[in-house]
């Protein structure tokens, strides 16, 4: 899709945040990348990934370890305000694309795209960077992840992208320089067969989908990827409940709707078959404490499984799943 | 309350997981301790505690874990299902209290306290073995969290004393062994001033608190003790809010309630106030994404802060932030 939209693909890699995930993009042709963190960031520089942007708003307080990034790996940092220019511009010593982060409704980070002055008044100021090189404009439209329709998702990145290339103008004409467009979150990335007007796509969450996306209609049930395996530790027939370990811990705390509405933390993958198959809704991860996971079985589900088998669960969001349970080892 | 109470305290370690607060308490006497995964048990093993149950339930996939832990501490694990106990006695080579799980109304993990058959039946499983010492009844009266007012928690404890009274005596008479009770959640054990009948207390999160047990009156703001330093990136005056580097993986996705209605992932403490003091309740963390934390402030707060300070986030749920954030240094 990014090639057809003739976009960069500038995957974002705090979904796996893996190495051996990371392989796979690099076989597929991918050598520009998106993560969240600076710790993230050190991990894949030091992995052989030389072109990174940190899509994160630039903490002036970790000055001297950007400073070593950037001495290092071609670094793009967010910005969007003049206080964090100015911070950036004095701590680094070496060449650094800024981006400029830009608000088109989600109302997180970012500088409204209709705050004409203030986009000015950034761009005016990266110019006078000696390190800082003004890149373009990026947004993350955060906001399709919060809707309930494919439909609703290409309403929000109409908008979005009208409003970002409005930024983009303002900034192209204030400052007189080429500037870039960065979008891309999954939702839009999924409902769009192609995307006109970005110079770069940052989707993360693609790689693995999870059961918000696959309930929002981005994916189908044989894209899921990413399972957590979890082992039973309660079977209650008479409550058509189990427990298994596989808590917040390991699945966080986020949730999911379910299509006959109700939320839940994970659904439930069926063992064995090829591709993956899930249970009905009606078998779902309906709450979870820090290391217990509570599971509403249907029953065929109930009667397949015993104290001490396995149980896959697909959890409601992949990224902070991984980023939980990545390290620790269940089974 | 304990010593009042005639009880052990075997407090919970998950909510710290820490050897320096692992120390305090060692210093206070304390030699006998819970925690909630096996990995923290062997942490804490080789950390020199040498008494140390495992509060949940008995995870049958890791019985060679569990054996070469019952050879090297005094070992205590949960049990709720005839398959688990006979699984762990073929397992365990060494002697390892079994406790038997009930569930007196929370609905996760434990047999029903009034299941007089299954209590019975667990009961003669476990004196049937070789390795297994009956130890008790023990349970998570977890719903005391879920509560509004101190008198609704103080309600719940009494109903749960004498649901596990009950079992207790169900067991003591079909076994004829003396058993012990361990009882023990945070909000009980902070809204009573002694308990009774109980041999054990376990509590954990009273070594932190958290807004969570704030809100339900367990403790008062001079006993909040976790407090996650974050770095400021963003101020937006016009929306009353600024952003941190503080989100999903650091607070976690849990939240507590306000004290004018709505839900918050965390309360803002004053920087240099000794004891602790916290802003009013107009200033919360009120969304948080992977990295992201979005803070609504009151006027003086967000007068008083600008990008590259810091900000004292004292979070919704001290167990899980803390089990989250530990390892990561944000400032």
């Amino acid at each position: 899709m990014a090639r057809a939209s003739g976009a960069r693909l500038r995957p974002h890699f705090k979904t796996h945040d893996s190495a051996v995930v990371a392989g796979w993009y690099r076989e597929a042709g991918v050598d520009q990348i998106t993560v969240s963190s600076i710790d993230m960031a050190v991990r894949f520089a030091r992995l052989g990934w030389s072109d990174i942007t940190i899509a994160f708003p630039a903490n002036l307080r970790a000055h001297r370890r950007l400073r070593a990034l950037a001495e290092r790996v071609h670094l793009g940092l967010l910005a969007d305000s003049v206080a964090t220019v100015q911070g950036l511009s004095d701590a680094l010593l070496h060449a650094t694309d800024l981006w400029i982060e830009v608000d088109v409704g989600y109302g997180r980070s970012g500088v409204r795209w209709d705050d004409e002055d203030g986009l000015i008044a950034l761009g005016a100021e990266v110019l006078r960077s000696r390190s800082l090189r003004l890149r373009g404009v990026l947004t993350h439209a955060g906001h399709t992840y919060q809707v309930r329709t494919l439909a609703e998702v290409q309403r929000i990145h109409a908008e979005s992208m009208a409003r970002i290339t409005f930024a983009h103008r303002v900034l192209t004409e204030s400052t007189g320089s080429h500037l870039e467009i960065s979008v891309g979150d999954t939702p839009s990335c999924s409902a769009m067969d192609r995307i006109e007007g970005a110079s770069e796509l940052r989707p993360g969450n693609f790689v693995f989908y999870d059961i918000q996306q696959l309930t929002l209609g981005s994916c189908a049930e044989t894209d899921l990827a990413l399972m957590v395996a979890c082992p039973i530790v309660g079977v209650y027939p008479e409550r058509g409940e189990i427990v298994v370990h596989g808590g917040a811990v390991h699945l966080s705390k986020d949730s999911a709707r379910l299509p006959g509405g109700g939320v839940c933390h994970g659904r439930i993958a069926k063992l064995a078959t090829s591709p993956w198959s899930l249970w009905s809704p009606d078998s779902y991860v309906s709450a979870v404490s820090q290391e217990h996971g509570l599971v509403r079985c249907e029953p065929e589900l109930l009667d397949s499984i015993a104290v001490g088998d396995l149980l896959l669960i697909v959890p409601a969001h992949a990224c902070l799943a991984a980023n939980s349970v990545r390290r620790t080892v269940l089974i």
